[in-house]
């Protein structure tokens, strides 16, 4: 369905859409649509176009991103922006924009609609709040707001929006949103641990690459509560993260720590939330999925 | 209603949009959009909710495309690219894109949704045609192609959806939609026409700009088929016009021509066509408003 959205279109964006899809990832978004809208009864032809545009919208946003953070690489392969003209990737993104919003549209349910808009808006929002704000060691409330504009809100309007279009009553949506929401904050909690142990290789860019470009995330929080007098976490309170030598001795410093695991623990406590949601629900092949998924999040390696 | 928007956003994301709003520009697609919509007993809220949601899609897909041509001046007050970086232009461009969705999505009509995302997809994908088709001498069929998608999609947008969201029948929405289709094919040739007449200062970019980028527009065609062996006219369909001398020679002999005054005519008659449209209906204030704006299209001088 995601690739049928460039039929008729440009050769060029065919290709661009065709290589987008190419370089895989995980579609964990489609499949919690799929997953929670199928454990609700919902119907399957709307399931799959949701899961399609909310694939789009995530894309759309990653293709603006990499163009942003002049980024080359994602999952080890050369990024649109890598091999075309900043021009083209401003419009892949926005045409991509535009068939999601079409997708969602056809589920012919207005206040979809009107959720996809306005996750979109706290996306961007989000974006454009990250490259304002001085960097530096942020507060824990601003990771928070972060992680939710970037990746919960999105997870959170999934699980949502497959209950919305399915027979179910608004206390089980409100559940559902909530699940959505638990593991979303897990998988970017740990998409943020892993930026620290992962190797160079497996992801395609510097161990630490977060920290040195100046955003703190969860593990430097844990890390800087735990030892506010290191010198390198005064000079990243003092906005040194330009010092490349020193950020790098602290990303050292905290792949050694017990920040990581806290961290760690900190993405459990949210999967158990989310598994606490499911707990009470009819036994299904679908909720076994989702519990599976719930884990999967915490224990995946890239 | 489009700066209320931004209320509760990022101080800079509000800026933006005050600096865009300040920037001036005719506000002719709202203005359609209310008249379209009021003559034919339109919902108010629903047609000022409308009228928002073209202005800032329009000012969406401007934000991106002046960011892509490196362009630091419209309507000679400087572009947010000019200002701002990159990163943050194309992000504003997004929220924008996302604000003008939750609108559209307000008027509660889902077939309006549609029509929405399916015209940014036109707007766009036209947009990526233009940036990969080899420029140079292009067919009067590609011509026609590329104003549509530029231009003419979003006026016949406008009048169709505020046809839409009125108490009127399949025939007299159809009408809007050709009223639409025809001011705003005339209201691009004669931007195309102005890009060769109009005073330097007045539009803030080179006489004959286009030309000089190797963008054929009407003008160009006309003189084109008047003159095949002009060697200007032959180097232009070899691919030359990135000759600059040559092209601006080119650009004196076509504002010497009478392609100019062919063009116009051209214009004339799609206008003619748009008040032929309204000639049946019931006179009102809003009849004539529109027919004043179809004759204002055509007589502009900037």
């Amino acid at each position: 369905m995601i690739r049928a959205q460039a039929d008729d279109r440009h050769p060029d964006l065919r290709a661009a859409i065709g290589h987008l899809l190419a370089s895989g990832g995980k579609r964990v978004r489609p499949a919690v649509v799929l997953l929670v809208g199928q454990m609700l009864g919902g119907p399957q032809d709307k399931l799959v176009t949701l899961g399609a545009a909310v694939e789009m919208l995530h894309t759309a946003t990653l293709i603006h991103d990499d163009l942003i953070d002049s980024s080359l690489l994602r999952r080890g392969m050369p990024t649109l922006n890598a091999r075309w003209s900043p021009a083209a990737t401003v419009l892949t993104g926005d045409f991509m924009f535009a068939r999601a919003a079409k997708l969602a549209a056809e589920t012919d349910y207005l206040p979809l609609m009107k959720l996809f808009a306005e996750t979109l808006a706290i996306i961007v929002n989000g974006e454009l709040t990250q490259l304002f704000r001085s960097r530096g060691l942020v507060s824990r409330e601003n990771y928070c707001q972060r992680i939710y504009a970037k990746t919960a809100s999105l997870f959170e309007m999934s699980t949502r929006a497959a209950a919305m279009v399915s027979p179910v009553d608004d206390e089980l949506t409100e559940a559902m949103r909530q699940y959505g929401y638990e593991i979303g904050v897990a998988f970017q909690i740990v998409d943020d641990i892993l930026d620290f142990t992962s190797d160079q290789a497996e992801i395609g860019k510097p161990v630490g690459g977060d920290l040195l470009q100046g955003l703190v995330t969860l593990p430097t929080l844990y890390y800087a509560e735990a030892n506010p007098k290191d010198p390198d976490v005064l000079l990243l309170a003092e906005g040194g993260y330009g010092n490349h030598e020193r950020m790098e001795r602290l990303v050292n410093a905290i792949r050694a720590s017990p920040a990581i695991e806290q961290a760690s623990l900190e993405a459990r406590q949210h999967v158990q939330r989310s598994l606490d949601i499911l707990q009470p629900l009819p036994p299904s092949v679908e909720r076994e999925a989702l519990v599976d998924l719930a884990n999967y999040i915490t224990d995946r390696k890239q």
